[in-house]
Parts: structure tokens; sequence; C-alpha cells
């Protein structure tokens, strides 16, 4: 079997011996692209349905990709053919290639391409990379200078008829030819193989300027300012992580970059809010109330027998930490964080279209490459053509070539099965999240009733610390473990679908992995926030699961409380366990691994032979696999961040603490650890951006509900305009709480032995009527009024929030003023050089053939405008200075 | 004083004396544009200030809009000095131009214009209009034609360098030169005045195909199969009217087209809702109970002292009314209508993506012509500059450069007096609006009590009628002539702000002009869908208004059934007396109006000397003055159509109805009865686009509140679901009237003599706790209940359609398939002769320099790619053949 993997060789190195093995054996032709054809020591056994199919010369080769066992596997021979016939065609596309001089019989064996100039020329050309001609600013271009640049510039002309000039406004003259080529070629071989090459920039030696030198400065930059963690503090060098990997990834490191950037005024505000809730603490009148042993509010007990009445001043301590969270500064906060928000998509297109323009990606449009049809989906379309064909063969043999252009395409018949599992698997997954959550909440209740039993009162007494904690760690584990498995259950559902092409096939896997995995990281905090204790009834008719536990109710201070340390500790957990472990862990495993492998497989003495060549090292390295896991990972965290902001301000603090180290993180990942990656064109970050865009109109809505129904905001504003009878907090603990006739509880629920002597009427927190009312225990007018105030509260934060988004939409220009300007200079050069030109060649006209202007028919008008275009095009042409060197050189 | 304007001369005419008048006096040039300067009787006295000015030779004309007696007025001579100056520049642009023959002391005299086809593909060149090539598709295209077809195509590259090359799959050929140039003449006059000249198709003369009857047919058919009512069913023929009146006001009848057309669903989904309610509304059971006599509900009077009490049965025809509005259908209406809005938008983007496609505008940018500044804006600016230079001579000499060059643009303290004015005005506006609003309620409440109050039952019974009826048609006058006030006063206030461009003034009138007539269109709407009867008190307690005056109430059948009205009679109102008198009266009033007065000024011999020459007919058409108003009117439809349509589901209908008649006037107001306008280019329809989005928007939230406030959807709901006995609406009207104690009535307002007897509990319509409740008259449990029923409605609709919006957002794609699939097409024929011209370059290179391609250094490879170009350069122009025929030709 041979499997196939390519890559972009890396610059970093600083050994010279290793240095040296970037070029050819020639020494000059730099190695631009790797090919690794990586050879099995076992045969596959050749069947006979692959030997027919290589003879219909129709064979597919699977990139990357591990096949699935098809019997499409060609033999080792047809695969050798094939290599030679692509590596032939390489050559015919004006490539130049280097292989090993010894053959091995396994193991990897290596191709090296150069490109050479005019192929770089010729595939400039054909990208269309367009000429911006930028305003020469500075005035200090002395007239030698500019003489000397024009010079440059023509030869360059000549070149490729499409460069990019940059004169910085510094001393320093650069002219940086934007050539970050993505060689597309399709090549027209019988096989649909298509090979993307990206060449970095290679330029012809005779250039005056030290390009060669430039990328080795790239590597040595990015190394030292850029993937290192004491540089945190400093902006990344974008641009030359762009010129170095493409600008795919370039786009998501600026997008890291001005996320982080802007979480800082988020922390700030955040520390600030949770300093106002240090702050009022000890002024705060419902917890002094609850804290107030006077007052001496005899509680209904917590579970049935086992537990007491008890005293609401024993939950003193939950009560004042509540009002950390839980206070009028969090509904300022999350009005903040929904602008935030907006002002984060905002900035963020507007840096886009600033990188794009820097970048020359205005024109583009999406890559070639991943417009042409996936290898897997050729594939399954060859077997259904050759079935349809088979079927005919036996039926009848006419019309098979007007059927045949008819099973172009691939049609939802053929999608059915794939689809069905689809849904059937993500149907299923859901449930497995829930049952997740639900299996949790057993656990709770569970083991809460059986601590409860216990004699041991110092056990009784940490019983919510203990179930709490515990069971936030089982749901961060279960989180975990679900996360990587939904990650590779999303990739096998895609492959089912046979997407047409690449970008087809991200996004639906972005799709499927987010639904997922968002599904998986929010159900355990839904729960607590919207659900958790709304179904746990009221005392004489409680609600009971398994027909023995009670459904569990949210600490006296409100479920707010409960909610922030569950948001804090899966947000906490996940990042630094997927940061130390996944992100570091195990890929140095993996590199261990491989690295043990090879020198099992290759014999020792042959290692020592030669030294190890910049090829072989960087076959060493992991295989870039994708942005996606690097955007799901922040796109999570963007949900911690503005979803549930309103019970976490620290939220936002925490986020920059671990982007901060992510970026450096990423950085050292990509630049030491992963196969230096071929480069792809990309003039946004795609699907994400949607994502974003959803995850911040879903935010506004949830942080609604977080502060009118999961938050005591609202009860508190309602009881302080509407019921206090003197118009302030005092009184408010005694409001929310209803009565409740100890004779009411159902035989056998009630305390065994009460501590707090004959008790006939307890409380509980709820909106009811009390025992005496004609309809006891029903919900009472408070409640709906209180009700009716929430969902106002709704509404009114919903649409504000919407209001001021679109009010903060439109405020902000999606195009920066600089860059504006910038295209009007642009623009007014180019048409002072149009005007320019015409004058001349109207003075031509005159000249040759001597004709008035405004007479003569508009024939003869044309010929005589058609021969100064003609002049023009040898005017402009710069063939002439050309020529002339050429002799003077000779 | 002088007078300017300018216009494009019609090609309608049939007359065929009238059509030599196209073209200059030797009959062979075309008028392609006429400059009218308008000399008026009075010459104005030179003031001294305007005598220095022109000796600056800094002169500013205002073009169109009437000076505001600034001193800057220049005199009757200088003013013929610039108009020799200004055509003398028209010459030397390369235009040729013809004069009147006599010259008239006073009165309009005209200037023709002819543009060359140099000029013209200068300008196109100009202005890049590109060659999109298309996949030549037809099969039958023989090698002759083809060759014929490459020649002209070649003849065509060489008269102009960017064609539009269509070969249509038909069997006719096509040449379809898309030429709707916008020459945009920046004279570089001293006099900064900037004139668009748009030049309709004039191709040479020498062209084999008959372009020159090309736009006769154009107008010959718009005429015919256009601008006639009788062709109300067919499609808009929208690419002769892009091709007549430019793109901007093609863009509106396709705009228009769209809308219409959308509304046919709409409208028959209207009908089936307004069906269902006639179905059902005798087996309603809420109306049958308010009907039926046996119930016998006794309600409080509705007014003090003079009305009596009276019985429910009596409101039956109302009631019954109002559930042909106010039933379940209406809900499912209004989402179908939201998400109708959302589909009309993508539907109408999906549609500009294609004619920007079949247009070619995809490349373009904003007008040129309107990123000039408007000449008030240069002369304030001008104002400016010499007050500073005033001062600082005053003051000191030096530094004036430096400082001037600041002064290049106004700031906001030029500008602050403007937006003084601007705040203060529609301040002022609104205010004048809510008291038209408060003003026509007063009339009500006045007008009720004093007919309540008369002694003739007859008047007594039909009060709520007359009232009604009389008050909506106050309000309708009211809107109508306001809207008219709005409209000048919008215009007044946008030039006050000095807006810099006519793209940026645009936007700012259509912004406040939309602002204003929307609260104006809908203020009383809003009064009676959200604010009438809510602050009317209750009996004992009612809200006077003038201490006398009880606050209205609804009509005991709701209000749903008010709204219902006044939307109706405004819409109806409005749409008809605008389309009659405001679109066709006004217009041929003016007209009329102007014929009078050339009729009094110019003598009557003169007119019978020579026959009307087609300048002078088209100058006596009324100006063409921007598609606002067309824009706005169909707006504020849209708004009728989309914000309250939960109430009214016949809306689209009659809009439809509209429509279908608007389309007919505005193309026959277009064609025949305003001055052709200077065609302006345009890609989208610009703002109006996002006014159409917000109101979309605004339109889910309102419909909500008209659901859940003002229908009795959600009472009727809680009452099934939460009170009723046996589940079904029976009981109904009896829950929803609470009870009053007459003994509470305040003393001199219960009713003087009552014919019903001795009543002591009378009914009325709220959720209030009955007289013997020990917190009586306060709203009630179901109060809130409802209350809270009726927010959680709002929330539920408003993110159900929100998230059904983005669905079908998400689900239609903006680039139509077809669209997509050309690209393609395009594309791949663009790269099949790259490839092609790249082999042919190559063996070039190979034959003339003999040079191995695999060796030499990359200098050596470049030069001859140069070379190869320059070869290619060659090749690609067009001069040899050319220079082949002339000399065949001479």
């Amino acid at each position: 079997m041979l499997a196939f993997s390519s890559y972009i060789i890396s610059d970093i190195s600083k050994n010279q011996a290793v240095k040296l093995s970037l070029y050819f054996s020639d020494g000059r032709r730099k190695v631009d692209y790797v090919l690794v054809f990586h050879q099995r020591r076992h045969t596959s056994i050749r069947s006979p349905a692959s030997a027919s199919v290589s003879q219909d010369r129709e064979v597919f080769m699977e990139l990357g990709g591990a096949g699935d066992g098809e019997p499409m596997e060609p033999g080792d021979h047809e695969m050798r053919l094939i290599r030679q016939e692509f590596e032939a065609n390489l050559l015919e596309a004006g490539l130049e290639i280097e292989r090993d001089r010894e053959l091995k019989s396994h193991g990897p064996s290596f191709t090296r391409v150069h490109a050479p100039w005019p192929v770089l020329c010729r595939e400039a050309e054909f990208l269309k990379i367009r000429v911006p001609t930028k305003t020469v600013r500075s005035e200090y271009l002395t007239a030698a200078v500019s003489c000397w640049v024009s010079k440059q510039l023509k030869l360059i002309l000549c070149l490729c008829s499409y460069f990019f000039f940059l004169y910085n406004d510094s001393d320093s003259l650069s002219l940086s030819l934007s050539l970050s080529l993505s060689l597309s070629l399709s090549l027209s071989l019988s096989l649909s193989l298509s090979l993307s090459l990206s060449l970095s920039l290679s330029p012809p030696l005779s250039l005056p300027l030290p390009f060669s030198l430039l990328l080795c400065l790239v590597c040595q930059v990015l190394h030292e300012e850029w993937a290192r963690y004491s540089a945190f503090y400093k902006y990344q060098p974008i641009d030359l992580v762009r010129k170095y990997f493409g600008e795919k990834i370039g786009l998501y490191f600026a997008w890291l970059g001005v996320y982080t950037q802007l979480l800082v005024p988020a922390s700030i505000v955040g520390i600030i809010v949770f300093g106002y809730g240090v702050a009022t603490m000890d002024t705060n009148i419902p917890s002094l109330e609850m804290c107030d042993q006077r007052l001496n509010f005899t509680m209904c007990p917590l579970c049935d027998r086992a537990c007491d009445f008890w005293h609401l001043s024993t939950a003193c301590g939950t009560a004042k930490a509540s009002h950390l969270f839980d206070n009028p500064a969090t509904v300022f906060f999350a009005i903040f964080m929904s602008l935030w928000a907006v002002l984060f998509l905002e900035q963020w297109k507007r840096r886009q279209i600033s990188l794009s323009f820097s970048w020359d990606l205005t024109g583009i449009e999406e890559d070639e490459v991943n417009e042409h049809p996936r290898p897997r989906y050729e594939t399954v379309l060859l077997q259904k053509r050759q079935k349809k064909q088979n079927n005919k063969k036996k039926k009848k043999k006419k019309n098979e070539v007007g059927r045949q252009r008819k099973q172009k395409k691939l049609t939802w018949k053929d999608r059915l099965p794939g689809y069905l599992i689809n849904v059937s698997s993500i149907l299923f997954m859901f449930a497995l999240t829930f049952s997740a959550v639900f299996g949790v909440i057993i656990y709770r209740i569970t083991i809460s009733a059986i601590m409860a039993m216990s004699p041991d009162p110092e056990i009784r007494h940490n019983v919510r610390v203990t179930v709490t904690a515990t069971a936030v760690i089982i749901n961060l584990v279960v989180i975990l473990i679900l996360d990587e498995i939904y990650g590779a259950v999303a990739v096998w559902l895609t492959e089912l679908e046979i997407p047409k092409t690449e970008t087809n096939f991200e996004e639906r896997l972005i799709l499927k992995a987010f639904l997922l995995k968002f599904m998986n990281a929010y159900a355990p905090i839904f729960y607590v926030a919207f659900f958790k204790g709304r179904f746990a009834g009221r005392p004489g008719n409680y609600v009971y699961v398994f027909n023995d536990f009670r459904m569990e109710e949210c600490a006296p201070g409100g479920c707010l409380i409960e909610l922030c340390i569950q948001l804090s500790i899966i947000m906490l957990g996940k990042q630094l366990i997927q940061n130390n472990i996944f992100e570091i862990g195990i890929p140095k495993l993996k590199k261990l691994v491989r690295t043990l492998k090879e020198k099992e497989t290759t014999p020792k003495a042959r290692e020592e032979e030669k030294p190890p060549q910049q090829w072989n090292l960087d076959y060493a390295l992991a295989p870039f696999e994708g942005l996606t896991p690097e955007y799901m990972e922040m796109i999570i965290q963007f949900g911690f961040v503005s979803l549930f902001v309103a019970s976490f301000p620290l939220a936002p603090l925490f986020a920059l603490l671990n982007n901060i180290i992510e970026i450096r993180l990423d950085a050292k990942k990509f630049v030491t650890e992963l196969r230096r990656p071929v480069a792809a064109r990309a003039k946004d970050i795609g699907i994400w951006y949607n994502v974003l865009s959803g995850m911040g109109k879903f935010s506004v809505i949830i942080n609604a509900f977080v502060i009118s129904f999961t938050s005591d905001f609202i009860p508190r504003l309602v009881y302080e305009y509407m019921y206090s009878p003197t118009g302030t907090m005092h009184g408010f603990i005694d409001h929310t709480l209803s009565y409740f006739n100890v004779s009411d509880l159902k035989p056998g629920t009630a305390p065994q032995n009460s501590e707090l002597g004959n008790i006939t009427l307890c409380r509980y927190k709820d909106y009811r009527e009390p025992p005496w009312s004609p309809d006891a225990y029903q919900f009472s007018k408070q409640y709906w009024c209180v009700l009716a105030a929430r969902l106002a509260f709704v509404i009114l934060f919903q649409n504000l929030v919407m209001f001021l988004s679109l009010v903060v939409a439109w405020v902000i220009p999606d195009v920066p003023k600089t860059i504006v300007e910038q295209l009007k200079r642009e623009k007014k050069l180019l048409v002072d050089v149009f005007l320019q030109e015409e004058k001349e060649k109207l003075q031509l006209i005159q000249r040759l053939f001597d004709l008035p202007i405004p007479g003569g028919g508009p024939r003869a008008r044309c010929r005589a405008a058609s021969f100064s275009q003609f002049n023009r095009n040898i005017a402009s042409s710069p063939m002439k200075e050309n020529e002339n060197s050429k002799h003077t050189a000779v």
C-alpha cells in the first residue's frame, strides 16, 4: 500500500548543514514543496476488481484520509506507475523535481519539487494578482532612486505582468512581491487527482534585493517574536504569519488577536462589576435580612423524614456569596457584554477588510482547489456509474451517452442512507448528552439523600458542598470525553454525506461539530440556569423521581450562585485540561510514538550514515489537521463569555488569561510541532463569522432570561415598587417566603425528630397562597405579578439590546476611514495616469496622421485611436530597454 | 438672472418633422443632451460683492435649486461669460455643440450637445466597462458567421477597448453594446460646476447592424407594452426601461415589480384568512354569547349623566364584525406575513444580483458624479475661506497656506446651526404630529359627549359610527396635508445641513423624510392599537381630560375592529387620493400653468413660424425630481402591509390592486410627462433596502403586540385552558366583565334617568376584583395571569418569527443558481483561453530563441517570457488587420 502526503518545507532550522538541504543537490534551486510517498511493507492482494479498473485507466487515489477498505485500492505496481506518470506531469507543467537517489522498498520516499520563476510568473498572471498602485507617499524619494525603482519595476513587470509594488514611507525601499501563490495544478492526468501546490516566495537570484534572505528573516522573527510566551504583551507579526503560513492561518491568528484584545475592556468592566458586588455585600438589605438571626424564619425540611426544619439564617453564607453575582450591576454588565459582542464582530469586520486590503485579497474568489470534487465523491460517483453501466449492459446498450451525462453528480437518493444515519446519530448523541446530564442529576439527588440520612452530623453539614463539587467534576469529565468522541463522530458523519467539494465538507463538518459540542458543553449549564428547582413541587406535594427521591432544589441563595459555580468550573477546567493535555501532552506523546516507530522500522546503521535532511525532519512532525479544532475551542469559549455572562462577570477575565497563553501556544505548535501546512488563500473566516454572530444574537435572549428568571433582580424590583410598605427592600425576604401548615405534609414525610420543638407553620421560597386562604397553596397574585414583570423585562431587555446592537453596527463603518481614503487616492492616481495617457495619444495621432481632431468621420478617428493604442503598447512594453540591455550585456 | 437645467432628449415622438430635430442641422449628428439656459427678463442688481468675487474668478453657479438670495449671484454679463467659457470647455473635452441661431434676450435658450464616438470610446475605457466573456452556447454558429463575428468584434474592440459581446442561443445574432455610459465631465473650468452627461447609445454609422433603429424600437416598446394600463398583467420590459432611463430607474421598476408579484400570494392567503373569519362568524361562541339576549349583561354607562346603563347584546353587531379580524387564523397570518417580508427581501436580493449580472454592474462602484461636492457645499466653503482670509488680513499674513489647507472641508462647527435647527424642527414636527392626533382625540371625545346629550334618540344611536367615521376622515386629511409639508421641510432641513456629496444629501433626506412621514402616517394607528381605552380608568374612577370629558374607550367588540377601520380608511384613502390628485392631477395642472406662462411670455407670431423642436417639447414637460417620492410611497404602503397586518388581513390585497395601477401610472409619467432624466448608474436600491429590512424587523414586534394586547386571542386562550369549568369558550364573556357597585359612582356622574329600572350592579370590561372583595376594584389575579400570558406570547412569537426568518434567509441563497453556473462557465472559458495562449507563447519562445526550456538561468527564461509577451501584445493588437484594410481601402 502506498500512502501519500505533502507539505511545504519549513525554513526554520538554524543548523547550517540542514539549511543546505533546503536546496536541490545543485545548491541553487530551492525545495519549495515535498511530496511523500509512504510505501508500506505489506503489499495488498491485487483483487480482480482493481485490475479491471486500472485497465480503464480510471484509478482513484485517496489523498491523506484513510481509505475504508474499498475494492478500489490499486496494487503496488500500478501505484508506482501512477507515481511515475504523476511526476512526469509535474515536469510537463514546468516544475522541476528531485528524488532520493536510492529507491527504498518501504518507508517514506521523498520527491522534492522546485517551481522555477517562469512557472511562478505564469501562475501569478493566472491568478490575476492585481496591481494596487499605491501613491508614493514619501517625498524623500530622490530622482535617482525613483529612476532605479522604475527600472526595477519594469523588469519585474516584464517578469510577471501583475505585481505588488509597495513603497513604504520609511526610508528603506522594500519591494514586496506578494507571491503566496497557490498553484492549483489540476493535472491533466487521466487520474482525477487534484494536488494543491503552494509556493513560498522564491525569486530569481539575479534580483538586486536580497529576497532569498527575506524568508529566513521571516522564520527567525516568527520564532523569536511570536512563538514564545515571553512575547505575550506584544502585537503579533500577522503579516509575517501570513507570509509564512498563508492567508487562512494568518486570518485565524488575526482573529484571535482581535478577540483577545477586545477581551481586555470586557475583563476590566467585569472586574469592576464584581468589585461592586464585593463592596455592597455588607450593605445589601436582603442578605442582611437573611443573616439576621432575630427574624428567625423556620424553613420547611429539605428532604423527607431525615431532614429537620431549619433556620434561614444558617444559609447566610450562600446569601452573601450570591450577592456577589446577583446585583443590579450585573444587569448593566449583561447589556454591556451584548453590545461588546456586536462591537467585537464589527471590529473584526473592519480588521478583516484592512487585512484583505493590505494582503490584496479584495478581488479573489473562493480558493480554486476547494472547489474541486473530493476524491471520495469521485469514487462513489464512479462506483455508481459502473453499477448503472453493468445494469444497462444486461438490458440494452443504446442511449448510453445521454444517460451517462445525467449521472455526473450524486442525487439525494445516493446520499439518503448517509443522511438517515446522520439524523439518527445526531439524535442519539443528543439523547446521550441529555442522559449524561440526567445521570448527574440522579447522582446528586441520590447522594444527597443518602448523605442526609448519615448519622454523622459532619457529613450532613457538608452535603451540599460535597455533592455540588463532585457532580460538577463528573460533569466536566463527561464533557471532555464526549467532546473528543463527538469530534471524531462529526468527521465520520460528514464523510457519510459524501459532500462534493472541500468547502462543502468543511462547512458541514463545522456545523455538525459545533452543534454537538455546543450541546455537550452547555447542556448542564442550561439545566442549572433554567430548570433546576423549577420542578421540585412544594411542601406537601413534592415531585419524586423513582418514587423515592425528591427533585433537587436550588440553594437558599438562589440558583444564580450554583450557575456561577457550574460555569466557572466547567470553563476553567475545560480550558486548563484541553490546553495542557490535549494541545501539549498528546501531540508530544504522538511524536514520541512516531519517532519510536521510525527507529524500529529503519535500520540504525543507515541513519548514522548521512545527516538528517530537512524534509526528513519535517516529516517527523505531526501533520496539520485544519483550523477547525482551534476555532471550535475559541467559539465555545466565546459562548462562556457571552451566553451566561450575566451570572459570572469574571468570565471575560478568565478567557483573556487563557487566550494570552493560547496565542503563543498555537504559535509554538504551528512553528515547531506541525509540518508546515500548504498555504491556503481565504478572504474571511467563513462560516465561523456566522456562528459567532448567531451566538451573539442567542446570548441576548439567554442573558435576558438569566437576569429575569434565574436571578432575584425582578422580584426585588417588584417588591420595592409594588409591595414594600416603606418603599425600601426591608421585608423582602419575608415577602418571598410562603407559609406551609406542617399538618398538610404527607404522612411519613415529616421530620422524624425535630430539634426545633413543636413547629406548626414552616416557610418555603415560593409565591403561593397561605394555608388559611380559600385556595391554599395555589399560586398567589404576587406570583403572577412577578411573572408578568419578569416577562416584560425579557421583552424590554431583548428589544433594547437588539436596537442598541443595530445602532452600534450602524455607527461603526465596515470599512475603516484610512482605507477609504487610500482607495480614493489610488483611484485618483489611476485617473491621472489615464488622462495623461489620453493626452499623449491625441498628440501622437495629430503628429502621425496630421488629422484635424474635430473633423473626419468616426471611422477615421477610430483607426487613429487604434493606432495610438498600438503605439502605447509598444511604448509600455519594456522590451526596448530589455533588448538594449541584452545587446550591451552580451 | 440665469437659471440652468439639463436633460436628455427623448426618443419617443412619432412625428416625423419632430424626429428630424433629434439631429443637428446636418441631419447626421444626434442630439444626445440638451442644456437649457433660462434667462429671466429682470436682470439682478449687480452687488459690489459679486463683482469682487468674479474678479477672483471664483464664481459659483447653482444647478437647478433656487438660490436663496445670497450676495454671490453673478450679474447678467458675467453669466453670459460663464456660459461661453463653459461651452468652450465642452468643445475642448471633444463634445460637439449646436446653439439656437437667434439669441433671445429672455426665455429658455438651448444648447444641444453631441458626443462623438471617440469621446464615448474614451469614456467607456475610463469607466472600465468590463468584458464578460460569455460562452458561445449555440452550436449552430457556422464557421462563416463566426469569422464575420470575430472580424466585427475586432473592429469593435478597436473602437473601444471594452465591450459586451453577447451571442444569444436563439437563431438571431445580436450584438448588444452595453453603452449606458455616464460621462462625468468634471470640466476643468475655474467654475467648480459638475455636470453629468449621460449618453444614450449612438454608434457610428458605419457599423453594419442597424443600431440607430434600436433605440426607436425601445421607445416604441416602452410606449406600447409598458406605459399603458391594459398591459397590467404583463411582465415589465425591465431591460428596455434600463436602456432608456438608466440603471437607477430600472432598479426601481424592477423592485416594484418584485414587490407587486410577491403581493399576489400574500393577498391570496389574506383572502383565505378573511374567509375563515366569515365562515366561522356564526359558530363563534364569544360573539354568540355577546348577542345572546338571555344572558342580559347590564353594562355601566358609557358617559357621565347623559348615558344610561345598557345591555351588552345591543353591541352584537360589532362583536360579530370583530370576529372577522380577531380569530386564530390571524395569528397564523401574522407569522406568515413576517416570513413573507423576509422572503420578499431575499427574493429582491436575488433579483438584484441577477440584474446586476445581466446589466454588468457587478464591478462598478458608487456613481462618480454623486461623489463630487455639491455646489451649495462649495459655496459655503468658499464663504468660510473668504471670511477667514479677511480676518487674517487684518491680523497677519503669514502661515496662510498652511491654514488654507486645513479649511478644505466644513467642520461640525460650521454645521452646528444647521443641526440645531434640524433637531428642533424635527422635534417640533413630532409635537405637531402628536398634537394633531391628540386634537382628533379631543374632537372625538367632545363630539361624542355632545351628541350623547342630544335629545334626539336617532343621533344618540349613531354616535359611535358618526364620530369614528368623521374622525378618521379628519385624520386622513391631516395626514395628507402634513405629508406634503413634511416632504418640503425635509428637503429644506437637509439643505441646512450642507451635506458634502449628492449621495450624502440623498441619504440624509431619505432618513428625515421617512422618519417624519412614517410618524405622520402611523401615529393615529399606533394610538388606536396600543393606547386607546387603556387610560380610561374604571367606573367610579374615570380619567378626565379638561376636567370634563372622560377619556374614550374602545367599542365593546374590542379595539381591533377600530384599528381595522382606521387602517383600511387611511391606507385606501391615502393611496387613492395620492394617486389621483398628487400624481395625476397636480402634474397636469402644473403643465397647464407652464404652457400658459410660456404663451404669455413668447409672442404668438413666432410660435407659428417654425414647428416645435423636440427640445422645446421636452422642455415643456415637468422636470424629473428623483425617485425618493416614489419609493417613499411604496415604503409607507409596505408598512401598512407588514406592520399591522395582524389586524387587517386584506391589506396585501389592497396594496396589490394599488400597485398594479401604480406601475403603469409611474411608467406613463416617466415616458410621457417628465423630461427624460439623466441616466444614473446604481447597483442597488441603496438605503431603501435598509429601511425595508428595518421595517420588516419592526413589524415582528408590532404584530406580536397587536395579537397579544389589542386582540382578545390571549384572554380567550387563558380562559379556555385555565379558568373555563367546561374546557370550552362558554362563559368567556362573563369572565371578562368585572362587577361594579353603582353606589360607588362619584356623585353627579350616575345616569340621570335610567330606563332599565333600579340597577345596583353594572358590569365593565376589565379584570378587577368585585366590590365585595377586601381590595375592591384592584386588579385581580386573572389580570396578572392574562398579562403574563400576553407577555409570554410576545416573547414566544418574536423569537419564533426571528428564528424562522433567519432560517428562511439562510435557506434561500443570495445568488441564484443559474448565475453561479454561468459565472463558473465563464471562468472556465477564461482559463481555457489563458492556457491556450500560454501554450502558444511557449512554442513561440522555442521557435524564436531555440532555448531548451528546462535549462538556463531564470534570467534567460524571463527574458524569453517577456519577449513572448511582446509578441503577444503585437498579435493581440488589432492593428495589423486594420493597417491592411486601410492600405487596401486608400
